[in-house]
């Protein structure tokens, strides 16, 4: 039995999706157990309307919410009876393996490190987004943590993204690609020229390089690695350039009768192949080297996104995987500490 | 009269759609003579094929061509008789203004600052692309000749980006924004946080603070401040999702009867719409800050995209640019040396 907490209050559709997204997951699968972290009269409300076992879905009272424009490191600090702080303390007590956030990413990532704590050895928990491509799937690490990361800290990175990428998402041997400027070893900012020879000399993971910002979309690698500046960039570049070109394709779609015509022939074709291209399925962000797991799904997440988020920590804990990213710091030899 | 040498060996399509380019230019203004420099015969060849004011074309033999992948520095130091270093010659002893080149980017870079050189007091000379956004179009600079810049070259990108896009785009009182990872002040990597105030107290331009890569294709500022390596990563994430969203959009469109009888009647309007989404009728890069206006168009370059980046040259003439930029490094108490 997997033992769940749900920030029934984060994320701009709290409590009603969140709490559907959990009595999904709880009737998907048998060896699921949530527990709701919330303020308990409304989350009891939203609990009320739906039908599920509810012997594996309870409630904990937390009266406070952390809003998404708290400065993170005074909310986590003043807030004890959040939701966000009452949750990561269940599971940094042991009363739960993984703890699940729609809210505020700030705080999410403040709290996994002040209150659940890093796996001893694990220099920076970077922050894991699954990104849609044309291929699949790939893992985008840091996506928001350490804008200032250093060379053993992406070697990390790396580690912990390929043990991920193998054990969670299923891809054998995944690419680890490190984004760069050129496809040329002589490349780069002086960041990823320190850290190039360093996983090179990684033979743990299957390293294959640098990777251009151009070939993410299509693919080009399962573990991308950079800091979480530019992992931030990449992200939102992918949200922006996606949302402007919708529009652009709507407003040519809608510019004559014949071309309105035609949007209604098109439709259906159209949404079945966008719909391949989209991450969720795959689970929320994955905050990494922590000893338990934090899972930031987007603000904007419904039901599904939340019940996926929460199927993705089960996979987690069977495949043991903090057991094994604790194995791949001790290599030795091979330390990530090398620097 | 503005000289502007191009370089008729460099890019996919040259020599034949760079000699056209050249042609059409000259032909669609006559204030304009250019010189093309490469092979006399295979340039010949081409500009016989053309009818055009033959009085204000005329070719200037290079034995050499610099090819693409070959290690810049390297290129322009040893291939003394290459197209690039011939024609750079010509800007560097006053007999031509610009230089306009589809060519390697690297040896571009190097020649401009070796050959052309920098104008006194420009640090750093950065890349501009102009990139296409909801509203128009955007000048993303650094994005391509800095990767580890610092706060000082920024603040000089910021000067030289609002001079451009204000006299030769005509955007009056152009929005400067540096790249973020959010939009509060206290946010951002070592460099921005640095950058910030030093842009800030820059009263010569119109700083609107941090904006976020999401806010790029929007139009969220006409001046987009990062260095290079930043900058790179939002150019080819930008070619990235639109080739990848694009592929995805005709497998739809060809995946039944009815969604291809559909994509027959839309054709036309989306075509129209994205046609809008493109700046390539603006120009190619400017290296921005040398003693001559040196521009790469990119590989692909047809010729209509070379007759464009030449007019572009008239304008940055016409409106003495780099008259501008001295005069900006020269207020004082703003110079950007600050640092």
């Amino acid at each position: 039995m997997v033992k769940i907490v749900v920030d029934a209050m984060g994320g701009d559709h709290a409590p009603g999706e969140i709490v559907k997204g959990a009595v999904d997951a709880v009737s998907r699968r048998d060896d699921i157990e949530v527990i709701l972290v919330g303020r308990q009269d409304a989350v009891e409300k939203e609990l009320d309307k739906c039908s599920c076992p509810k012997d594996r879905i309870r409630i904990v009272h937390a009266s406070e919410v952390i809003e998404t424009e708290e400065p993170p490191v005074n909310a986590i600090r003043t807030k004890k009876d959040s939701s966000i702080v009452v949750g990561m303390n269940l599971v940094k007590n042991g009363e739960a393996d993984a703890f699940v956030s729609a809210g505020s990413s700030g705080a999410v990532l403040v709290g996994g490190q002040v209150i659940v704590g890093r796996i001893k050895g694990v220099e920076r928990p970077p922050f894991g987004a699954l990104i849609p491509t044309e291929k699949g799937v790939s893992l985008l690490l840091d996506s928001g943590a350490n804008v200032d990361a250093r060379p053993s800290h992406l070697v990390q990175f790396a580690r912990m993204g390929s043990i991920y990428m193998e054990h969670v998402i299923g891809i054998s041997r995944p690419r680890v690609g490190i984004v760069n400027v050129g496809a040329e070893e002589e490349k780069g900012n002086a960041l990823v020229k320190e850290t190039f020879p360093l996983l090179k000399a990684c033979d743990d993971i299957h390293f294959t390089g640098s990777i251009e910002a151009r070939e993410i979309p299509h693919g080009g690698a399962d573990v991308i690695i950079c800091e979480a500046f530019t992992g931030n960039v990449i992200l939102k570049m992918y949200e922006g350039v996606a949302s402007v070109l919708v529009d652009k394709l709507k407003e040519g779609l809608m510019s004559s009768m014949r071309s309105k015509l035609g949007a209604l022939l098109i439709m259906p074709a159209l949404k079945k192949t966008m719909k391949s291209f989209d991450a969720s399925q795959y689970g929320g962000a994955p905050l990494l080297g922590l000893r338990g797991l934090v899972v930031k799904t987007h603000g904007s997440s419904k039901a599904i996104e939340v019940s996926n988020s929460i199927i993705q920590c089960v996979t987690f804990k069977e495949q043991e995987i903090n057991e094994k990213i604790k194995a791949s710091l001790l290599v030795p030899g091979k330390s990530a500490n090398q620097e």
